[in-house]
């Protein structure tokens, strides 16, 4: 698995769940993130250099645990790459056209909103209504999760949102939102892409007969390109257990 | 003029005030933005060159609207460069040891206040109080000043601070929130570094013998390296005055 930064780590999450036997490799590129903003070749060259690490370490199979990473070079990993390729946006967007009965909302960073790589792909079967929240990742990575401001900021971005019955959340990190997100949203089906992420995984490891099925519990291996002085409180607060990363 | 963003506009906007008649020319790096996590040689590097952009516009003064740039690459400047170079930093210093009684406060990004040289420069005269506040960035440009989400932030933030009787805002988004944090923080001394800085620079003008004092209003070039979709949304935020930008 591997992400531009700490919001992959849901992902890692969700496997965990729903592979418990699998090991897992986890490299976050902190030094070069964030990669919203950065131009689509550049992207390109840098998720190409994270999965050839993480193939050098004999895996199975690579996550693309980063929207901005999957949008842009997802095709050219899939072509590249020995073991198949699973990024977050398509199984997020099955799962939402699974349950959704009228209007589909999706909430992203300014990137992938403007990008408008989920209303494409979501609009040929419902009405799809996009925002924006740049505040949600930085309120997430200040673990600001239940903070009366929040309360404020969630209602403030979603109160547009009165229509949809089901919310796609499009960015690692917004599911540590989901407890406020669903308090304020009432009886709105969320999709949460790492969950959807995993189920894909679990789906195709199944297919090609590679699903470890043992019962010792898998191990993670973390690496970072940086070390910022808060890493360790970041590694808890999205993976869900104190794990320590390795810097290369 | 020039910053890794738009922050910098505060300072060319306490500079029209300051002084009036000038001709101001502002460089924006948003394509390499945030300058915060970036290696110091980096940073210098990029110094340089948007420096260099500058000094091909006949600049007779260069002033670093950033406080990471600031840190790093002022004193390379001011060898490199045959105008003289301010900073952000020293100046809102002197301001706020020209006015503190006991103890002051620092308030700026993480980055910033890790890296110590606020405390390092202003301890040697007061007590300091050192707090990081990653929020109050994504909250300004998001041009939530004054919302309910962000009076809560500010007091999550500031409330430690009970001793200080001067609060020096490290960073150049920040005076956009004084309002807000004066209310908070009642019978404080706010620094704005924007306004030190101006200030600086028409002390320095004026010992040069180079100060425009001509009655007519000085002219504003903006120059950015990227052109995200809400740029002139943020350009009149900051800068106060409707002014589009050109792309280099």
């Amino acid at each position: 698995v591997f992400d531009s930064g700490v919001g992959g780590l849901t992902v890692v999450r969700a496997l965990r769940r729903q592979l418990p036997a699998e090991d897992i490799i986890y490299l976050g590129d902190l030094a070069r993130l964030p990669y919203g903003d950065k131009s689509a070749e550049t992207v390109r060259r840098y998720s190409l250099e994270n999965a050839q690490f993480l193939c050098q370490q004999q895996v199975k199979l690579v996550v693309v645990a980063c929207h901005t990473a999957t949008a842009w070079s997802l095709q050219l990993l899939q072509e590249r790459l020995d073991v198949p390729v699973v990024g977050v946006i398509q199984p997020a967007i099955e799962s939402a056209l699974a349950v959704a009965r009228k209007a589909i909302g999706v909430i992203a960073t300014r990137g992938t909103i403007s990008s408008g790589v989920f209303q494409e792909r979501l609009k040929q079967y419902h009405p799809v209504q996009a925002i924006a929240c740049p505040l949600f990742v930085p309120l997430v990575e200040e673990g600001l999760l239940d903070h009366a401001a929040t309360r404020d900021i969630v209602r403030h971005y979603l109160e547009p949102l009165q229509q949809v019955d089901t919310l796609l959340l499009g960015c690692t990190h917004y599911p540590l939102l989901s407890a406020t997100i669903a308090q304020l949203m009432g009886d709105v089906q969320l999709i949460d892409p790492a969950i959807s992420c995993a189920q894909a995984v679990a789906r195709l490891l199944t297919e090609l007969g590679q699903q470890n099925g043992g019962a010792s519990k898998g191990t993670v291996r973390l690496y970072t390109t940086d070390r910022p002085p808060h890493l360790n409180q970041l590694i808890e607060r999205f993976l869900g257990e104190p794990i320590s990363a390795e810097l290369i």
